[in-house]
């Protein structure tokens, strides 16, 4: 048998030791059995795709099946006003959104505000942008990670086109007054660029009430498929495609969609109701509860009112690569917002913006609750990284100042 | 019971008639059960993804499982010097591939040659690229399809950095002599990239023998699933990445991967051998010498020695919709190059390209063979073919010139 990390056995059975916990749901979820039930006939039956609008009628019926959920969606969000253009995910919806808008509207203006602690994929679209000549503010946020409303309000300038920000944080969770700066977006008659993909299911929200043009969603955070998201855009709103190609997606996204994909994507939201988030909050509140009750000098990252999934914390004196490592040979999956994590050797910059010290950014760990997780593995999880931080805080260079 | 096109019960029975024969192979495949059950696990039990270098087990043994994909899929296509980046299908790789490298290398010119029949993903995409200063010289095809390697050699300009030609073509079936092209390419220092979408798995290949720089993948063709393709790109050439994100795919192609497609997408090439694909070419060859033995005033569209799945021929005096449509309410489903089929009102470019007479382009069938078509559902749909051109004809006023 193989062996990882110098446990026996270790990698042929992390999929099946029952013991083992995925407290990583905040990066991605299991894909909910039920949705891939779904999904399953339009790989091996229904498997055609519409080729034009004299299609033959096995392109016909999977055509009024995808437009079906297209309009299933576009309810979901309150989005009757607009075209919902399914993508293969959030990152490419907010490269779609805003290369898209960015690259039509020039003329009107090359300045465009975003926040410091956006998800990569609009970060390096923005840094693409500025290549290209764009002027790009990036808003700072408050200590738990807010915007502030009245800073977009005074960054507004003549040439601004565009404001793109993110709903919810998938690293701290916090949640953006998103209808407050819509409206303030608005008035300025400028397009508004809202990425929600973490918060796709987790929390209800209106593109109505947001006063929102553009909103990105994604299916595999809240146990829909890998490889399919979608961006909604009110009708009037223009656009450069990406990707081009076939008549597909309105002209504006080439290429045969992922079919299977969007069934799940729709299924995964029609499964996800007050109830479930309800529950999904209480675990995570649960979690919160026993870690403070379980491990001295632990702190909240982010706000207490956030994504109900998510939970951010510090945990002193202790290194997250460690901890993450450890905890992982006992069996339990989370991440940290420490350096190496990065794969660029900096510490989480949406930690960092946030003012949180280098030091605690340090021992930061995120956790992400599933549908799937239940109160043993939270108190399972609490019990072992209780185990893993007296170890480590025993053996700390960075020393326990008491 | 509803109705679809009058017919009693149609609309419902589309996916459970057993009578019903689905010969549009060349859009897009059904996935292999073998290939759906491979890629299952991946949706409800490793779902997790690599986070990081440091990543949790949970993550690793995804990363593993990827790594093992990609190295098969490179020796598949003999392409162990590059790379190979995992995109949602291959109109996103063309896309990465034309724009990508057109982006980064301008500076060492702007022209880029191509032909009059490629993919509507690298014609629109070649399209875009001339708004931004690109010129293009689309070189013309002989009657057969094929684009003559002198023309390549002749269009070569001082500032040409790229040639960008489709391997196989998925309306006619016509293979470019791509070695020969490359060579000339090659000696002249310019990249080359080759779409060859329709010919993965169907048509084994070589990059090196290609001297190809890029090439483009994809899955659901060949019985994969949908959502998955990838651009192969060798050592050293520099591309733009079209969609920014997290560090995945060399940190060319952000978002995180269709893990399940990427999975099926290897196990789809596994399946694919030689025997195979013989017996699609005889079942291919079984249909035209059908075909030509049943229905008089037939031809064939593209060469006689074609992609081992495809066949394109022209029915004289009647139009090819009426025949998709009647032959549709028969339960078999073809399409046709013909004007409407394009959902832009005009004939097939690619026949067009080829000097087919627009009467005969109005008049053509497509088909595509796949690994499930049985020799009893080609008779029968000769079968009902015939009779629809029968009746048709009786009717038709374009009328028999005889």
């Amino acid at each position: 048998m193989e062996s990882l990390h110098g446990i026996p056995g270790g990698k042929k059975e992390v999929w099946n030791t029952v013991s083992r916990i995925y407290l990583d749901g905040t990066l991605t979820t299991r894909t909910d059995p039920q949705v891939l039930e779904e999904m399953l006939p339009y790989f091996t039956e229904k498997y055609a795709v519409p080729s034009s609008q004299f299609s033959h009628s096995h392109g016909k019926a999977i055509e009024e099946e995808i437009e079906k959920r297209r309009e299933f969606i576009k309810g979901y969000i309150d989005g009757k006003e607009g075209k919902l253009i399914f993508t293969s995910g959030g990152t490419e919806a907010n490269n779609l959104a805003i290369k898209g808008f960015a690259r039509e509207n020039w003329d009107k203006g090359m300045h465009i505000i975003s926040s410091s602690i956006e998800h990569q994929s609009v970060r390096h679209t923005l840094y693409t942008l500025e290549k290209e000549g764009f002027e790009v503010t990036y808003l700072p946020v408050s200590p738990e990670g807010y915007v502030d409303p009245d800073d977009v309000k005074k960054n507004i300038r003549e040439d601004t086109i565009l404001v793109t920000l993110q709903h919810s944080n998938p690293e701290v969770g916090v949640i953006q007054p998103i209808e407050e700066i819509g409206k303030i977006v608005k008035e300025k008659g400028i397009a508004f660029h809202v990425d929600a993909a973490y918060s796709t299911g987790w929390i209800p929200f209106s593109v109505e009430n947001w006063k929102a043009d553009m909103v990105t969603l994604t299916a595999h955070k809240v146990h829909g498929p890998k490889g399919t998201g979608a961006l909604w855009i009110r009708d009037g709103i223009k656009i450069k495609p990406l990707i081009d190609g076939t008549f597909h997606e309105y002209g504006l996204r080439g290429g045969i969609p992922n079919i299977p994909g969007i069934i799940g994507f729709a299924k995964a939201l029609e499964l996800m109701d007050d109830e479930e988030r309800e529950r999904v909050k209480y675990l995570r509140d649960y979690l919160w509860k026993r870690l403070k009750e379980e491990i001295e000098d632990i702190k909240l990252n982010g706000p207490e009112e956030r994504h109900p999934a998510n939970l951010n914390v510090t945990i002193r004196y202790v290194e997250g690569e460690a901890v993450v490592i450890q905890l992982d040979l006992l069996g339990v999956s989370v991440t940290t917002g420490s350096a190496c994590f990065s794969r660029k050797l900096e510490a989480s910059y949406v930690l960092r913006a946030m003012g949180v010290p280098y030091e605690d950014a340090h021992g930061s760990l995120r956790f992400g609750i599933s549908r799937f997780t239940t109160e043993k593995e939270i108190d399972e999880a609490v019990s072992r990284l209780k185990e893993v931080v007296e170890r480590l805080r025993k053996i700390s260079p960075l020393g326990r100042k008491e």
